[in-house]
């Protein structure tokens, strides 16, 4: 149980503990405006702040892909993606934390006009307490001066008609004087007795204010916290994903990318162009001496179709073994080609 | 010891791996140029952020100073401009990281020059076995087209001056092909034995340069983790400031600064005016008893001085228990000096 401090504290000659407090009430409503003024513009720096994030993490997938390094701009854009994502997720939460706190402060309104009209007695009664105690002031001044006014008219030897009618005056000041001492006796006991109400009704609005304002800022900071905790697993990641992004794989990536090929020109790629040369100086040899064979034998025997389909066959013993041989260069098939076609047609 | 993935993988027919290597070396200087404008821009955004925060710590210092909740708002307020400092504090320290950043990519630039000199006799290598391996290739087309040439000649029976012409440029053809065969053999070598040390080379700045770079990317994130640790502890503290900011202690301070006094309008408040009432009438009807004596003596006595004297000593007599009683109403010592001053002129 809270001590009454309101009870205490907000009496005092002036009798105004209750408008103090009366308006305290009302800056109960404005607190509630400011906290969510505060909250949405946190929410818009957050926005903001990932916006930029998003753009960074573009820049980042927009560096350059060529070399080594490239992979890595992909861990900085995945890493700065999530970040950017984080403070979207801050801001949507701070977006709900706002929608809330105004449904307090509208609940809150509601409550202060209930509150306004119960306070209503209490409000006539500081009226009162301070109209009587105003009132009592003068009356007491009047009567003081009235009594002078009486002494000074009797040791100035005023006549008996002006001295009766100053004690007139200084009797009738002394009973007004009388009367409001008496009023403010009763009014006092009236005042306090409201004015000790409603110091603890304005302490219990408060004190359920204040929890409630407590309530919306730690849903707040348990926000702003998870956040920071999320944000702090793509920090860990980050450094993760970079020490698995090792110097030995992003080299090995590039010798896998970008590699213009495994063999060398060995000694066989050396070997391959004698080869070619001897293929081609033998297969220009040998179609030289079969076709002047063949010519030959065409000129002294009468069936050129049986000595057509002998060409053939010779052609076919000397090259077959070198087309065989031919290490993908094409150039023997080509020749054969050209060859044969002419013997053909001559034939 | 790294694997030689380049001296594996830069090799191919075209024997331009030395090419793809040598623009990847100066990729990574644009690698190191492009991780420098990354750090800046972050540095930017968190700047951009901090400078938020200060303002969002104006705001809330700007908010009402009214009511119970005004203190809760220094809290928030020394809070923000924690994390705004915390923010400028990763700006300076990525402004420190962006400077080494551009120092090593100097740095890169002069390593590069030295390189590309040290590979000189590489890149001559390269265009040597290019040039060689063109030749070549024509040098056979050549070689098969003369041998074809002689052929059909033959065939289509061309005269022996013609046949003649045509096996001597086969012979020439043969020649050249057989000269370049054996140019490539040497070429090769050369070049199989420089193109193995620079692609090391190669892969050797590039694990340096990948290196370096990982060493600042590390300390980059080792200064976001410092922030994000910094930032906890502020967030932390805001937790450990808003519990100890008790409903309780926010009441108790506004009763305090706000209150309007302690003392309630009890009821020796109503005897105090009743007193004074009582004070004022009995101070009346005594001066006017005395005054009233004083002058009926003055007027059958010789001696006035005698009896001014007399006069105050009665004064004095009953009058002093009335203004020790006298609770902070000063009307008796007032009406006293008015009472007495007339008396003192008239004797």
């Amino acid at each position: 149980m809270m001590m009454a401090y309101f009870v205490e504290s907000f009496w005092g000659e002036r009798n105004n503990g209750f408008d103090v407090l009366y308006h305290n009430m009302k800056h109960g409503h404005l607190s509630t405006k400011e906290l969510a003024d505060f909250i949405r513009e946190r929410a818009t720096i957050e926005e903001a702040y990932s916006r930029s994030m998003t753009k960074l993490a573009k820049s980042a997938s927009n560096y350059t892909q060529l070399g080594t390094f490239a992979p890595v701009w992909d861990v900085f854009k995945t890493s700065t993606e999530k970040l950017a994502s984080c403070h979207l997720d801050l801001v949507r939460r701070l977006q709900e934390l706002i929608k809330e706190v105004h449904k307090y402060g509208d609940e809150q309104i509601k409550a202060y006009k209930k509150t306004k009209e119960e306070v209503s007695g209490t409000l006539e009664a500081v009226q009162n307490i301070q109209s009587i105690t105003q009132a009592l002031q003068k009356s007491k001044e009047n009567y003081n001066a009235k009594c002078l006014e009486q002494e000074r008219l009797k040791k100035e030897g005023a006549t008996p008609r002006e001295i009766d009618k100053a004690t007139v005056k200084s009797k009738k000041a002394t009973d007004t004087y009388k009367l409001y001492v008496e009023k403010y006796a009763t009014v006092k006991s009236d005042f306090e007795q409201k004015m000790t109400e409603t110091a603890q009704k304005f302490q219990d609005i408060e004190e359920t204010h204040l929890l409630h304002m407590k309530e919306i800022i730690e849903s707040f900071s348990n926000t702003i916290k998870d956040i920071h905790l999320q944000i702090g697993e793509v920090h860990e990641e980050f450094i993760n994903n970079m020490t698995n992004t090792t110097v030995e794989s992003l080299i090995q990536k590039f010798a896998e990318s970008k590699g213009t090929g495994k063999e060398r020109p060995e000694l066989e790629s050396s070997r391959k162009y004698e080869l070619m040369f001897l293929q081609d100086f033998f297969f220009s040899e040998i179609v030289r001496i079969i076709h002047t064979v063949c010519e030959e034998a065409i000129e002294s025997i009468s069936c050129p179709q049986l000595l057509l389909v002998s060409h053939h066959w010779l052609l076919h013993i000397f090259l077959v073994p070198l087309i065989l041989l031919d290490t993908g260069n094409n150039s023997v098939l080509l020749n054969l080609r050209n060859v044969i076609h002419p013997v053909q047609l001559k034939g």
